[in-house]
């Protein structure tokens, strides 16, 4: 393609370090299509005849015939806008060669990494309204399901099942809305800008952006060709989207061991172990975990190419395809494996129930105090060696006798008397986006349609 | 703050480890305006009455002053929190202990670190429009003066100074967008959610979203006082933002040189050397370059704590301050220098004219004969030889003989006479978004606008 | 020190982000060893004479009394070279400016920070062969102690505590291997490179390399002003051992949980919470986990710097110093704190054994079947029919009756009757490596060694 | 493989997630080796006899061949320990069952990693040689080619081209040094260790050992099956490694630029544009560059996956094997590449010759300044001043009149005259590691000695 200038073809390694076909292969429907919305251009700039319009047209629809029957598998071209070309000129013969006026494969690859990448967000977008949905369903189902909540990986308070499996639902919803702004930026052509300083050719570019579906048209052809900032944002929201599902996986798991017992996975989502005949182990939230940190992989990746490369094309930049196109496969396996884990697993409130022990009654015990005209801070004193108190004892903090109860403060005893449950407990925290029935009611209501795909 | 349960205190080892003062006391502004909104929140709620609420506001008062005054300098609390509650105890005795009923450092901090963002952000996104700014006013005096353009880092076609310029402040633009979106997300209110599960105290969480300038309430409490996505986002645009400085400088960098010599940086703008007398060193630049990779590894380690942790607050999110302050900071300190630098710059017209070498209109010359009729490629061919045998004669292109030109194509020896200077070719190059005069025009029009403050 | 070239000074801007002794200031013990040691260099070179070696070395001592008693604190000096050079000039005048004769701040910075390191290193290691000796310790007390074993986070086979501990000693005896490795690296002498090439005076640098108690001399001036592998191999190094601790902290903060139960920290190694009196936070293992994300930050941020610069000094590096500070005062924080924890935490057998189900024994039975001449794989598939059968009865494996065990494989129900203890099957591990008793032992004499300071 | 305790088998998107036979495929022959060495083992350890050990040693040899054949291209199966057991089974039917007597996936994996990663260390140990080699041999070429050093992109002083490439050369000398320690480290043997306990064969590690030619035998099964220290100190050392390419790449890539033109790239290491016929893009170098940030994407990735995780094998691990071939097979693509280029490339020493000006002395002039009794520091500023001069005046530094000279200082005339050319001035920096022609023809010699294969 660009041999003219050159004695000789390039050395064996240099074309093996150099040769992208085998990464952006996958490619080649944007390539094609781009390749006919140029054609419209370079004919309404008079570059082409009606004639030759058609001719490029069809020869053009051959190609893509072609490329899904496999015609691209094994070749060797240097990348897919050579092999396009170059079946191009198979089908069309020397006209094949003005298909390129004006154009450049900076400009071309830039324009069918963002249709790509556009595409590839709106399956990803799919995959998390499906894997909130299922949160959802699954939360509205364990309205009533109580079990302890934890910080820092220790009883804090009681809180409705529900409650919890929406907690991980919200991350999600943000990570559509980041998806929904990004996907605005993505879709801005560079198609026209050519190698670095806009196209010899005087094309339409509003033309060329109604044609391939974008937002808006780039504003300087130098930018826009060195531009990788839209691969950046996609591998940051997929990165954190990473982590939110690291985060679900990581907290399901705990919840699956014989220890907590909380949740059981289907047969299905259970793999086992080639020496240990009784293991069921959670593998897909492991590999969910790792997927987190292969993702910040690729971030990595690509912000530290970009550092520091002039505006404009440099071929550092063919990497980001490697990049990006890891962590939109990883997503798209890892979401689904995900949400077939959680749509088919079992809880078992008995184990959440038993896991709920009377000490994560000592806040209400606090402010009951508080109640009672005592300062919080002192209240917490108190609680805290009441607390104490019922450990050396070895009795549930609710059962402290009145005796030494009074002796910590004189209302106590009537305070533990009146207590009341769980349920109870819960009930308190109604504060809006609290754990009590109400909040938790509403937030399934909002939630349920944040994830209409 | 928390003893009551404990027989002793914690190890110098641990608190040593867990104190972290000296990362967040910047935060006690936040603190206490949180705090005067809690006391409101109380008061409304029924907990406090309308002296307690007086006694605690103006206690609160006094302890910004004092802290303002440095009260909090060399102090051993655990953390801002303790501190700013110990000083309240001070100026206003047991009642401070009335200060955080129904309120936990988790809900605390994150409100804190969600108000000093926005103000961090706003800081950063004045920066960004300020450099934007100046990019553009130094472009508006660059229209005429005329470069080559690179690629690969090799020259490649003509362009306008303004252009290059404008093509750095684009992505300047790109951030604010970033910033702003992410703005919209930072402000969501976290106080009300207590430690994990809503507050046991009904207050008016849109009373304290008014109060303290939020535009919405987060939507579930466990999610909340766990969520650190705010800082990731970030952490990313501040990356982001940071690469894309970095790229400036790399450029601004290379024209510096003795060899290109382009631009020339103010005497207030190059260091000098403790050996090499005659050095005009571009730090600037060069620390620019740097801070782009510090700011990446900031968003990292926040990745990187993020990954598999559970819902809820755990300790490991202490760690986001020191990520995001240096983040913040380093961009505070990156962006005005890189400014200045651009600002008192001086241009060199001459060196840039020098370096347009006549192999810069060789796709000028292969356009020419598209327009005669041949295709493309093969036209790209054709003048590759023609660059190739000019390079053997040791000639310039364009002064090929008319002989040796003809041998290639007939119609090179009078494209090659028509050819015309840089000035066409530029303006040959006119789609919008490309280097011609009016499309440079335009872009200085639009950027504009982007960068009013 | 570079101000002669210049008519003006640097902007405030440009010295605000170009300024290092906030952050180098800590190098001045080894800024003034390396000049006490260039001094008698130059004197040997002839280029001071014995009445000046005297002088500056008496101004040398007395410079680093004064920064000893704080005289640096709060200097404005762009760096600790300038900040130690201004001293001496208040000491002893205009001679202090032959100090800096044939020498650069570019091999200064990089002799400085290479002693610091050493020195660095060596107390990272300390700290890593405490914590060693630590585990080590607790493990020859829990050699009798059994627990389950985990993969996947599921229980897989009994084992005894002290191997589950020694699991986390292993690594960190490697990690001092490669501190090994890596300090005979860092021990190459800079100084004498000058800014780039050699210095001008011909010192001997076999006698500062003594002096200076370096193992070799760097080879290549231009190579080891740029070179910065050593801090880069500092911080992965650091970075692993990171990771290392936060594997142990992961699996003691799981075994501190309600649900688990097997350790309990002490009270000196809790934290409380500011809202929920009973709690007791394992916040040093959290943190601890946190801190190796901290650190993988600080070795992306170098190596991100460090790509792409060319050979030689570039101001780039001058973000070394903070990368590689931070993760050394991270270790010397964190590692302190973890060892703390583990040698106080108590250990409750009576949780580990309630753990400890039959399933875990389903191996046990396999290998019987095998010893019976199963092959292993079917022998696994019946195990696993048996496991099923249990579960479905709600039997222990163990305890399935003799004519379902039977109708799973004849042999079964001889196989369960003889099935014995979980010291038999620990027992049954008995190659090197494993947890069998006599192999515990064995590991802990080999590591007893390791961990010798 | 281990279906027998479940009642269905893995659903598609968890098979899908799962499944690592695509990434480990390429381990058979490793698997295939370690299965032979297995075989052995166990009829020591008595679990087979002579005649099921020739059987098996048999089948194992029949199933290389098809794998050799591509008997495992396409294939379904979970991984390539499934696949190497299922075709087993096909040569010798149930007694394959028999192989994996003792030995789990856990240690299976770890053993074949191991052994292929001595394979790729040695592998990417003789690439570096290679490359180290040619830098030599170049360098052997250009110890009279005199060029400007540079520091901070700027002209600095006079150096031979010999020293500025041994400047690139000694960081991969130490890059074969770290990895000849990180091999010791690899070559432990996991064999045995079975699924995480030790096996339930007492099968000899030592004959283990011996026969796969590891070094030493790890010393904790638990450690060991979830020990990738191997793995990330090789992603590290790759890395680093990677860092020095990508600094040799970017300071050729300068001097390849029109403007610098020190070294021209043969065409076979060229590449064009598809737009602009004149172009000659150094790809190979921007490539080179872009890998090294890949490969620390590689290296994130896996610490990124090892924090927190407990010891023991979790599947969190099974993604290793992406980030290690991805980085392996990345420097065995590159090395080669850029070897080739500098074999290749042209140096075009009147480029260089052109770019030594004459403020390249400054230092030259200071010292002889000290050489009269100037103190440095004081002589830095006058000749500071001189070169001030110079450039107001528009004439070279050694071509500022005499009045003027003397006016700075008395003895500069006299300096100036005798300052001498390029040459002298290089001599000037004899010091061991300089730029003089003995300190290059030494460094040329210890080089040549560490590059040898």
């Amino acid at each position: 393609m660009w041999g003219g200038r050159f004695v000789a073809g390039p050395a064996a390694a240099l074309a093996e370090l150099n040769r992208s076909l085998p990464v952006d292969y996958r490619l080649w429907p944007q390539d094609v299509r781009q390749a006919g919305a140029w054609v419209r251009a370079l004919t309404w700039a008079g570059v082409l005849d009606a004639a030759e319009e058609a001719t490029l047209t069809a020869g053009l629809e051959r190609v893509a015939d072609r490329l899904a029957d496999g015609a691209g598998v094994g070749a060797d071209d240097e990348d897919v806008h050579t092999l396009v070309e170059r079946l191009l000129y198979e089908e069309v013969g020397a006209m094949a060669g003005k298909l390129n006026t004006g154009r450049s494969r900076n400009d071309q690859v830039a324009t069918d990494l963002r249709l790509w990448t556009l595409d590839a967000l709106a399956a990803v977008d799919r995959e998390l309204a499906a894997l909130g949905a299922a949160l959802v369903a699954r939360a509205g189902e364990g309205v009533d399901e109580l079990l302890p909540g934890y910080t820092h990986g220790q009883r804090a308070q009681p809180v409705r099942w529900a409650y919890v499996l929406l907690a991980h639902a919200w991350p999600l919803a943000r990570d559509r809305d980041r998806l929904r702004d990004l996907s605005e930026r993505v879709a801005e052509l560079p198609l026209g800008s050519s190698a670095l300083a806009g196209s010899g050719v005087a094309v339409d570019r509003v033309l060329l952006k109604e044609e391939l579906g974008f937002r808006a048209i780039a504003g300087n052809a130098l930018d826009v060709t060195g531009d990788r900032d839209f691969v950046a944002e996609a591998l940051f929201v997929l990165a954190l989207a990473g982590s939110h599902v690291s985060r679900l996986a990581g907290e399901l798991m705990a919840y699956t061991s014989s220890e907590v017992g909380f949740v059981r996975l289907a047969d299905a989502y259970c793999t086992g172990s080639s020496l240990l005949p009784q293991k069921r182990n959670p593998d897909v939230f492991e590999l969910a975990r790792a997927k987190a940190a292969r993702t910040l992989g690729d971030l990595v990746a690509l912000l530290a190419t970009l550092k520091g490369l002039p505006a404009g094309y440099s071929k550092d930049l063919q990497e980001d395809k490697t990049f990006l196109f890891d962590a939109v496969d990883t997503a798209l396996l890892t979401l689904p494996a995900i949400r077939g884990a959680i749509e088919t697993l079992t809880v078992v409130p008995e184990r959440m129930a038993a896991a709920l022990d009377p000490s994560l009654l000592a806040t209400d015990i606090a402010d009951a105090l508080v109640g009672r005209g005592v300062p919080f801070r002192e209240a917490h004193g108190l609680v805290g060696r009441l607390v104490h108190l019922a450990e050396a004892a070895g009795v549930p903090v609710n059962e402290v006798g009145a005796v030494e109860a009074a002796d910590v403060h004189a209302a106590l005893p009537e305070i533990l008397a009146e207590l009341g449950g769980w349920e109870e407990s819960i009930e308190r925290r109604a504060t809006l986006g609290g754990s009590s029935r109400a909040a938790v009611l509403q937030q399934l209501e909002v939630l349920r349609t944040r994830f209409l795909d």
